[in-house]
């Protein structure tokens, strides 16, 4: 019992905290999205890609989530975005708060949409809502098309999921249509999107969504401070 | 400041279970083997391949556990060694107190192995010690060589590392040299391996390993009950 109480509370501070950021994304007309994923799935490449595609007419910043190593905002900041890494020191998941101490290091009257790549781990991220608008998953193919029903918190709190690396289809065994009927056995909400960034397949769509969803909520007076 | 003490005393406790397992393993002759990784990096895979291997050798038993289906250990059971599913219903990893309950399920007069088939996440059952004599990481060639530096608990926990799923390496951005550097730069005692399961590449340096250890923690009497 005490365990559950411990937990109750801490997950309701972390929720005071990211109603408190989402605060301020609204405020300042920012799309926030959570990437949440396995080690390796394929976030930081997405990232590239996306703010790549969206150069001159998105602002974009990101967080970075890992446990060590400054290498994935290395990567995304090659790409001329303003990006900034949380090194967490061995937590499984970004929370809140932390979110929170970073949001204001933005420049928050042009910054449009700021994703956050999270910390690889498709388990505990799951549980710490961060203030985000959207929240996404990706599983890629040599996961395995039965990894949405092992891990279905991924799946009930997340608005779409990413099946990525599809060029490698042919090598593993991965069923697209029996990952995407698993992913919505779980969540039938989930937009179900399957791409590899490497030979672009699927990418059109993917950038549709993130676009959607960006004007909807970021503010439309910031293209004048485009960068 | 609480939250660290907080912690202390659960894994305190952990711990406490944990030594009261390897207790009934070491009095048993039984050789328990710790296996952790990512989703979908080849765990299920290498178990199905190692009971194979030494069907007519060695007496060995499965734990699995899954935040959700028991699809792992039905896949265990059609080679028709002892297993049993742990379904964590959310939990992040396996506790010692919980594989406790369940050793008593297997025959220990016969069972010369145990091996334990963590939960998918390469961060959070790094923390729980459950009274295995060696751990086990894998890290499946897609998920890129940086993850070893990435994912340092996984590294200095554990006794060696399987890079798996070798048969990707033409498809994927994977350099096996550099991820056996980082793997090395984290945890210079470790044991690092390289295979695939499907191809067989690999294996027989995996089998060496595991049979020099499940032999020399194993009681020897028990190959009279050979199943």
């Amino acid at each position: 019992m005490t365990t559950i109480n411990i937990k109750d509370r801490l997950l309701s501070k972390n929720d005071q905290f990211a109603l408190a950021n989402r605060e301020i994304f609204d405020r300042h007309g920012i799309w926030c999205c959570n990437l949440i994923s396995a080690p390796g799935s394929g976030k930081t490449t997405l990232i590239e890609r996306t703010v790549d595609h969206f150069a001159d007419r998105l602002n974009i910043g990101a967080l970075v989530g890992d446990l060590d190593t400054e290498n994935d905002s290395r990567r995304i900041a090659a790409h001329g975005v303003p990006v900034y890494q949380i090194i967490t020191g061995g937590a499984c998941h970004l929370n809140a708060r932390t979110i929170g101490e970073f949001i204001p290091r933005f420049n928050l009257d042009q910054l449009e949409v700021l994703i956050i790549e999270n910390v690889g781990n498709l388990v505990c991220p799951t549980s710490y809502y961060l203030g985000e608008h959207h929240r996404v998953s990706l599983i890629s193919t040599p996961e395995g098309d039965d990894k949405p029903v092992k891990y279905p918190g991924a799946m009930h709190t997340s608005d779409a999921v990413l099946f990525t690396k599809t060029d490698l289809v042919p090598y593993v065994d991965f069923n697209l249509k029996a990952a995407s009927e698993n992913a919505l056995k779980i969540e039938s909400s989930l937009a179900v999107m399957a791409l590899s960034a490497k030979t672009g397949e699927g990418m059109e769509t993917w950038f549709d969504w993130f676009e959607s969803h960006a004007k909807k909520h970021s503010s439309p007076d910031k293209s004048q401070h485009r960068q």
